[in-house]
Formats: C-alpha cells, sequence, structure tokens
C-alpha cells in the first residue's frame, strides 16, 4: 500500500487490530483526547455512529477495533484529511464498515437526515477565537479553531441527526465547560457523565471527556479521574490500557 | 460554658483557633463537606461574607479561623440551630466577627439588601426530592431536601446579596451538577472553578467543590482532584490538612 503515499505522509501502527493510520506531520496528527474519546465512548452491538469533525479518521477506525458498532461514518470538512482518511480505512479493509463523508458539521442533518444514528462522538476545534490567525485556513488551524463551525452547530446537528436517548460523546478543554453544558442543554443533549483527564494527579484537569444523552434526564455521574502520567514521563495503567498496550 | 447546653448536645473541639462548636447529634452535626468548603472558600481581608444555611454555624467559625475577613453573618432558618449557632459563636468569643440571624434563604436580599456580601458560601439541602419524606418538618430532614427553599432560590438571592465580582462558594452532589451550573448562568453567577471530591482515587466523585463569580466571564478551571482516602479509613494528606492536623 506504501505506493498510496502522498509526499509527507507516513503510516502508523494503532496497536488494534494490527490497523494502521495514514498521517501527514506537517498537516494534523491525531492526538491522545482523539484516543481518550475512543477510549471513552460507548458503542453497542448493532449501533450506528457518525463522528464529526473526523480529521484522519482515527475515532471510527479505533471505535470498529474496539466496538461491536455496526457502522461508523466520518464527516470532516477538509478534502485533503478526507482523501487520506478514506486511504487508511482502504488500508485496513474497512471499507464495508467505515465511510468517509466530505462536508462541514453544520451541514450534518441535510447531509444524513434526522435521527439516523445511535452515538455521535466528536473531538471538535478547541478554541472559540479566530481572530489574529495568520494562516486561518490552514489544515491546523481549522482543525483547531472554531473557523468553519462553532459548538453550538456541533450541539444542534448532533442532537438533530441523534435518535431519541442516542448518545453524544465529546472530549474538549475544561476551560469552556459551563458554555459547553449550557450549549447542549439548549439542545436537549443532556450530560450523565464527564470525566476529567488530569496530567498528574496534582495538576489542573486539561481534557474533559463528555457523555450526553438525547432527551435524558438531567442527572449525572462526574467519573473517577483519568490521570495520564503517574511520573515525568511514564503513563498511568489506565492509558496503556486505553492505547491498547 | 458547659450549663449553656441543652439536653443531647455535646461541645467538639474544631482544631483551628483552639475553637470548639456546639452540636446535637439527635439533630444534624455537620460533615465533612462543610469542612471541605471552608477550605476550598477564599475570603480576603476586609471581606464580609455571607452563610446562607449556616446550620451550626461551622462554616462561618472555620472561616473567621483561618481567613482574614472582616464580617462573616449566619442565615439559618431553624430557631434551634440558630441558637445553638449563636451559643458556639459565644462560646469562642466571636460575637464582634459573626452575626447568626434566623431567617429563610429566599428572603435573603429582603433581610440584607442587594450587592452587600463580597463572599456567599453554601452548603445548601441536597436533594429536591421531597415527596415520601414521613417527617418533612424534622430538622435532618430540612437541612438536607430542599422543602423550604430550592437551588433557584439559593442561585437568585446569593446573586441579588453579592457584590458584582462577589465569589460564590458551594459544596454540592455531582449528579446535579448540569442542573446546577444552568441555575447559576441564569443568575449570573459564572463558575470559575470545579473541584472534584473523590472517596478514593478509583471511586467516582461524590462531592463537587464549586467557585462562581458574580458578572465573571465564562472560562472556568477543573481543580486537581481532592481525594479523601488514601486506603480504607487512612485520610490523604490534604484532608488532614484541612481538617487542621
Amino acid at each position: 500500500m506504501m505506493n498510496n503515499l502522498l509526499p509527507n505522509e507516513r503510516i502508523d501502527d494503532l496497536h488494534r487490530n494490527g490497523y494502521q493510520i495514514i498521517q501527514n506531520p506537517e498537516g494534523f496528527c491525531f492526538g491522545m483526547d482523539a484516543v481518550l474519546l475512543s477510549g471513552f465512548a460507548k458503542v453497542k452491538q448493532g449501533e450506528k455512529v457518525l463522528d464529526m469533525g473526523t480529521g484522519t479518521g482515527i475515532i471510527p477506525i479505533l471505535l470498529e477495533a474496539k466496538t461491536e458498532g455496526e457502522h461508523f461514518t466520518g464527516l470532516e470538512l477538509q478534502a485533503q484529511s478526507a482523501d487520506m482518511a478514506r486511504r487508511s480505512v482502504a488500508l485496513n479493509n474497512l471499507s464495508s464498515k467505515i465511510d468517509i463523508v466530505e462536508g462541514n458539521i453544520c451541514e450534518a442533518s441535510k447531509i444524513f437526515g434526522k435521527a439516523v444514528f445511535d452515538v455521535v462522538t466528536t473531538n471538535p476545534p478547541y478554541m472559540n477565537e479566530s481572530h489574529g490567525l495568520t494562516n486561518p485556513d490552514m489544515p491546523k488551524a481549522i482543525a483547531r479553531h472554531e473557523i468553519y463551525c462553532t459548538f453550538e452547530d456541533i450541539a444542534r446537528e448532533a442532537s438533530y441527526v441523534l435518535k431519541p436517548q442516542g448518545r453524544f460523546y465529546m472530549v474538549h478543554r475544561p476551560r469552556r465547560l459551563i458554555e459547553l453544558i449550557n450549549t447542549l442543554s439548549k439542545y436537549k443533549l443532556e450530560v450523565k457523565s464527564l470525566k476529567p483527564v488530569y496530567p498528574m494527579a496534582d495538576k489542573e484537569a486539561n481534557m474533559i471527556l463528555v457523555e450526553a444523552v438525547r432527551g435524558g434526564k438531567p442527572l449525572m455521574k462526574l467519573e473517577k479521574p483519568l490521570i495520564v502520567y503517574k511520573e515525568q514521563g511514564v503513563y498511568t495503567d489506565e492509558i496503556y490500557d486505553i492505547y491498547g498496550y
């Protein structure tokens, strides 16, 4: 398959089912947040999943490996990323299980229709200040900043495409948590579970994993903390487990 | 002072400044939540503090010991608790620093006026299901269930009595966190910091400490986790520290 690679691209091992992924270090590589989200999201047998803003396709590929879900769709705005994701899907012989669709999250319910997915996952752009970006059209900027869609677009479209009682899983930054919760509530995505991710046990959280249910009751759990490092450079057992070691 | 005690009352040591507190084990004794709240709340030199639903007066007494605050007021609905709190204040010679006022949280802004406190603290009733209570007028039921005031009353009155940029500190249960955040946002109390409290490192959180700022910007920190026990029956160092050992 090496002849499918474009300049600067490389193939990385995912430590799951022998799966691999094509990435371009000049563009945008997946991070720990995507891996943690794929460990946090629950997908049951026969369920259909949409990943909003799928980038390299890392989340559908990992979820296909880890769960009994029936079908996975990755929606990606950037043509270059979508193409790379499609080639990774083919590389792992997953074309019957995973579709990569090029399009804007803002239009998800127009593209797919309403109440069609059991689960929506997203590792969205974290930053809502896009002013001052020198290259707002660079692939990394689009993946990191709310340039082509806002969090409100994501919540609204997720709510539309989810079946009643469908589940929404997201990774984000704690600093925007209040806004995120208020926006999810506005679109009937009731947060059921928050899992804070701490770089170390004595630091403040730098990521938050969120589970919400469409039309659920507003009662939630604050999950046990997920600590990334037990000491400088040494992952905790839970992180090794999520990474598939 | 022993002759000030009523039947069933006892005097407990607070491990702070030699302070003591009168409690009635037949009524309602303060718990770890009140102690953790007093360790979490920041009160600066010269500030005025209101504790809503002060019970035995534990929070104003601990905050007087731990901070440089100028004056502390405890508002308490139940006459018996308010009387006990007043006697504890006198027992510690704190009558010039702490006032105990009998009244309902719902009327806090009528009692004290608007924009008069720098800090509001509260360890409110946690439970909003009061149906099925066999004795809804028992002191413990009133302290634990939203019988005489709801969380919305607390948020509204806290917002009224706080000065602009005044700070609100609360301890509550994670299961109601989304409702709490939405209600605080409604009354312009913007959550700045959440600190989850875990009974042990591998359990879900059973308390949450909340800091909000009246009219603040909606950006927050998810604080490092507070773990109560390092093993069965053995507190972590942080808990010993908060308790003043």
